[in-house]
């Protein structure tokens, strides 16, 4: 296939997964715990019906004689005939918020040419609550919901979006960054905070939280391709990040080169 | 009208309110500034064309012969000939989610028989964003998109949502509470927030900065008649708080007594 072929199928996945979700989300269905998934975190009913969808449109895929990888954060690595054409996805992001009916989580799903996210060349997300989707094709710009997004002129402290796993974690040690922004927000989808960064509506997103890589390889494109900064909380790029479903690094991004370097100093890093 | 014949019309706003709000969120027209509103806070496009949907509502009902009071975060308080039945509003909460684009906002629609709190008998919150609806009726319970929501039997700790108003505030003082739950949110509309407990996605709120009436009118019934308790954060009941539009207290709730007596003892009440 050519990227304009899987951007259809990530599109028609996007859309069965949120239809899988929807009708398990709000009952108690979608919190049932299934065991301990590839990635080390446990799965859910909901994150193994997200997963199923995908699979099905992969399938489909497969016996149209495509041959790629596909990494996730339940199954694992599966391949499909090829190692260097990799599809990369988090079924469900923010899975807890999905289990409880908190309405904000996501699909993220990436295809790359190759085992690192540098080589990522299309960057899909859904927002399941909402519908709304977010893309970016690499060198063609970032889009939401089919209006291609246009880079920001500013550098704006309206809003940042902080993620880590538990309460206790790294909240002290990220004020100093927080007290730049005139709110903050929680969510618990870094997907959708990169989807919602790059098409402006927040202006920064820290994890504190080392991330995998299907975290964060469709936002990855989307922070890009919108003329966003995106790299660990040094500073350091994640170009060299391998896919895969190993926790990597915590995540600093910014709208704008400017903005991103104003973060960084915020957080010690000259 | 009858408390029925209002749950009707409630619904009605939340529909207009919905559609005059998405046409012009998501570009730059939603956060054009019109100046103060009665509250004191700026009033931006998005919250002046959310309570004109409101206003036309209730205009058909004043025509149609009814007689109350208007009060709302934009224009304050407006006398449609009778001073002691309240329709109380905040045509949007969590206005910045609203403005940039973040998809957590609200409408907040309450109705009181007298001039408190503890008057109110119906309440009603839309989720903007998803097209989700909680509503109350006093002794009748709560419910959400049409089914009744049950009173929990489980005390869970899995997730607390806080809010305030700026970064640097109370975030500190909020640690020992917050470090109870699995999960933190802050999500930015403290009427969602309230709905989202009683419907038991959420099992606390916590809101750091003193709210108004109108945040919290329709909140307190869906707590209340969904089983739930809530105070201030000293654990004094909020029922004879007058229904304006002056910042009050801010707010603890839990989705059980056992469980709001644990988090008001990590706040340091006994």
């Amino acid at each position: 296939l050519d990227n304009f072929s899987w951007f259809n199928a990530f599109k028609e996945m996007g859309l069965r997964v949120r239809e899988a979700a929807q009708e398990i989300i709000g009952d108690n269905r979608a919190g049932e715990p299934l065991g301990e998934g590839a990635s080390g975190d446990i799965t859910f009913a909901v994150d193994k019906r997200a997963e199923n969808a995908i699979i099905t449109v992969l399938e489909e895929a497969r016996r149209a004689g495509e041959s790629f990888t596909f990494i996730s954060e339940e199954l694992g690595e599966k391949d499909y005939g090829n190692r260097d054409v990799v599809i990369i996805a988090d079924p469900i992001d923010g899975s807890n918020n999905a289990k409880f009916g908190m309405p904000y989580y996501s699909t993220s799903i990436a295809l790359a040419v190759g085992r690192n996210l540098s080589d990522v060349v299309l960057g899909y997300v859904m927002n399941l609550a909402t519908g709304d989707e977010f893309w970016a094709m690499k060198g063609q710009g970032a889009y939401k919901n089919g209006i291609r997004i246009k880079p920001r002129e500013e550098h704006p402290t309206r809003m940042v979006n902080f993620e880590c796993s538990d309460p206790s974690c790294h909240l002290p040690g990220a004020m100093a960054l927080l007290t730049i922004f005139d709110k903050v927000r929680w969510l618990g989808s870094t997907a959708l905070d990169l989807a919602y960064l790059a098409s402006g509506s927040t202006d920064a997103v820290y994890v504190a939280t080392a991330s995998r890589s299907f975290d964060y390889a469709a936002g990855w494109l989307l922070v890009e391709e919108s003329g966003g900064v995106i790299t660990d909380t040094t500073g350091k790029p994640l170009d060299g990040t391998p896919l895969g479903i190993v926790r990597t690094r915590p995540i600093l991004a910014a709208a704008t080169p400017e903005l991103h370097k104003e973060a960084l100093a915020a957080v010690g890093v000259d």
